[in-house]
């Protein structure tokens, strides 16, 4: 057996790592044999000399046969995932889910919490009472060949080794490394055996990478990396330079999404949901209408029927698809906000809006804190809009008072007004795809 | 109080770090504070981005302060230290220590165990019957006043973070960084009250610098450092492309020291040895005669008797100096090895020539190794002198038949013969100095 040190020395001296060197290395470290030192001068010689698209690839299948995958073999419907690299105000898998399932598709989606100011799809649903997150592995299985769709926790035993590197990145200031994102990202879509990925790359104040030109880079090692394994994947570098939707908490989050579902809420939010659908069943089972028969789905009903079945088959109260606030938490104070200036909305830190948020208790500022349902923030407007003094430019729902006003000032403080009209920022840079 | 990975981060994007979080950074992880797996991503950044001079002499500090430290202040005579890189038959400390001593000044060694192909003072030493190398402060202290020389082991609570920091590097492949490595021999250098530092870092095959211009580097560091911190101090840069001395093992280096302290064996450790010596003389106490006192001190055998009074004064056996094989352990089996051809000889690989010594029990491979004090090789010629078949190239000394033959043959297979004439290396390329 090799030293494991030389696999270090040799990402350490800019060398490629041998594939099975650099396989038994983090199979090793998954095992505990590799102790967390070892790996952290590992990942931080990677972060400084990156990994090559070979060793990326040798890494994500170390990683994920580090643990059990989820093949989908009962699932007859053509299966497609959907991953976001996380943003504000980004509920579009709440209502992908449900609309590619009511298109014929079968989603499984298996998803994490949020962290800082970004919010997790997990917390939103939670928000439902009664919504089941942990299911087993047979479960997840049974609801997609049942119900066409589910949302469910990542399962331990599914790509273990991310998880733990994750968290040493996250320890040792390693994370933001492209292809140790890619492999991290893709190592938990590539587990699970479906027909196509689909990636929504943040770019913008509100995501990880700050720039269209930083997040293409990474979302062209994601499908450089799927391409690699063999399995389809379409990558959207898309807008985070505001929040996505109006909703920056959880049960606000999904009474937006059930608006969306019922088409009856126009806008970015509703475009993005209907873009990915659309390319979904473009790819997977279409004739090339997909965006149009994604917008029917929407405007007739039955991809809010299939989100009404999705939250009760994971033991959510189903009248929330009817009607959300007869179910969803409400928060003790909701405070409106006005601008502080008329004009433009020029821009807006949408970074700031969700820590906003995560300070109304929304979010979390450590792993395992718990999250408030019923709080967060409505921020109306848009790029581009025109905003008056006296209207309102955010909704603030808190546990008291002061939070609320906190939150208020932070929000005011985080537009930038401008005299002149703003032209809006896309919604979608660009794509790529395998 | 600062996330500790921002220091970490600072070094992995190549900018300074702050003085005083790199201060807390060392020091926390010295009190068990700063964990593993944060020091070696920090050790990996600084590997490949290399620390610059403050921030080494900041490093170097931290590590001094997380212990206790030697200030020798009931020391009259002016002090010494003496530091080598290590190497193969490098017995200069053994006739040193004494020497200078024998000259009026004060030498205060704290040294370290051999590992790998490179010998340890301290191993050679505990050869001699009854000699004690684990002293207390107080003891090294008093014998320092009373004696003038001592060579002990380094105390635990002297430096303790560059323990800490060198087996984590050791563990990390981080080993090899110029400021890395200045700082740990330095800290422990500064650590003790002397009024001057002798550095001899060796260059070639049997050291971990292979080449003069990278030994060099390191002891510009070295020198730069001790500048900064207000400390004397010169560095030889010296040869290393062979063993310096005869003698590989334990009991042989004390027999050879013996021998080159009475003056009857010339020729290169002799040679270093006086050069030291002399700088130390000239620096310290001196009028521009070092070398000839110290020659003169080889010659009348006053060195000699300081040697004794060191063994004894450290509870071993000071018929050592008068008849060192009285009182040393012999090898089983003694084996002369001849050459394989005739001819000049050309290069001696002096790492393979030491791990053939380790090979036979004198060193150690891991940290915490016994090693046999009997067992060893004598290398007789030098660079450049004519070898002649039937005549002998080494002696070797172990524990057995099988042991010596496989000696033999690794030892005739380290040197390489010319037919022509051979000009000998340089002993010293060059001095660094405050």
């Amino acid at each position: 057996v090799k030293d494991p040190r030389e696999v270090v020395a040799a990402k350490r001296d800019g060398r490629r790592v041998e594939d099975e060197d650099l396989r038994e290395f983090v199979l090793g470290y998954a095992r505990g044999e590799i102790p967390d030192y070892l790996a952290a001068a590992f990942l931080m010689a990677a972060y400084l000399h990156p990994l090559d698209g070979g060793e990326t690839l040798v890494l994500t299948r170390a990683m994920i046969d580090s643990g059990v995958t989820l093949p989908l073999l009962s699932v007859s419907r053509p299966k497609v995932d959907k991953h976001s690299t996380g943003g504000v105000a980004d509920g579009v898998t709440l209502v992908f889910a449900p609309l590619a399932a009511s298109l014929g598709l079968a989603v499984a989606k298996l998803s994490g919490r949020g962290l800082g100011h970004t919010g997790g799809t997990l917390d939103k649903l939670e928000a439902i009472p009664g919504f089941r997150t942990a299911l087993s592995a047979e479960e997840i299985e049974r609801q997609v060949a049942e119900v066409g769709c589910v949302v469910a926790a990542q399962t331990e035993d599914l790509v273990p080794a991310d998880g733990a590197l994750y968290a040493l990145r996250d320890a040792t200031a390693t994370v933001a490394s492209v292809p140790l994102i890619a492999a991290s990202v893709m190592s938990k879509k590539l587990a699970i055996g479906t027909d196509l990925v689909l990636l929504d790359v943040k770019a913008g104040s509100g995501a990880f990478m700050k720039t269209p030109e930083s997040a293409a880079e990474l979302a062209e090692a994601c499908v450089s990396l799927a391409r690699d394994w063999g399995r389809p994947c379409s990558a959207a570098i898309s807008d985070m330079s505001q929040p996505l939707g109006a909703a920056v908490g959880n049960a606000l989050d999904v009474a937006e999404a059930v608006e969306v579902l019922r088409g009856e809420r126009p806008g970015r939010l509703t475009e993005l949901a209907v873009l990915f659908a659309g390319r979904a069943v473009d790819a997977l089972a279409g004739d090339g209408s997909g965006e149009d028969r994604a917008r029917t789905a929407l405007a007739d009903g039955s991809a809010l029927a299939a989100f009404g079945r999705m939250v009760e088959a994971q033991g959510g109260d189903g009248r929330v698809a009817d009607d959300p606030w007869s179910v969803l938490p409400r928060a003790a104070v909701v405070l409106g906000t006005e601008p502080a200036e008329e004009g433009y909305l020029a821009e807006v830190d949408a970074e700031a809006i969700g820590r906003a948020a995560t300070g109304l208790g929304a979010g979390r500022v450590r792993k395992g804190d718990p999250v408030d349902p019923a709080v967060g923030i409505v921020f109306h407007p848009k790029v581009g809009d025109r905003l008056n003094t006296g209207s309102e430019l955010a909704e603030i729902h808190a546990r008291s008072d002061d939070d609320a006003a906190l939150a208020a000032e932070r929000v005011r403080a985080a537009v930038r007004v401008s005299p002149d009209p703003v032209e809006p920022p896309a919604l979608v840079y660009g794509w790529r795809s395998t």
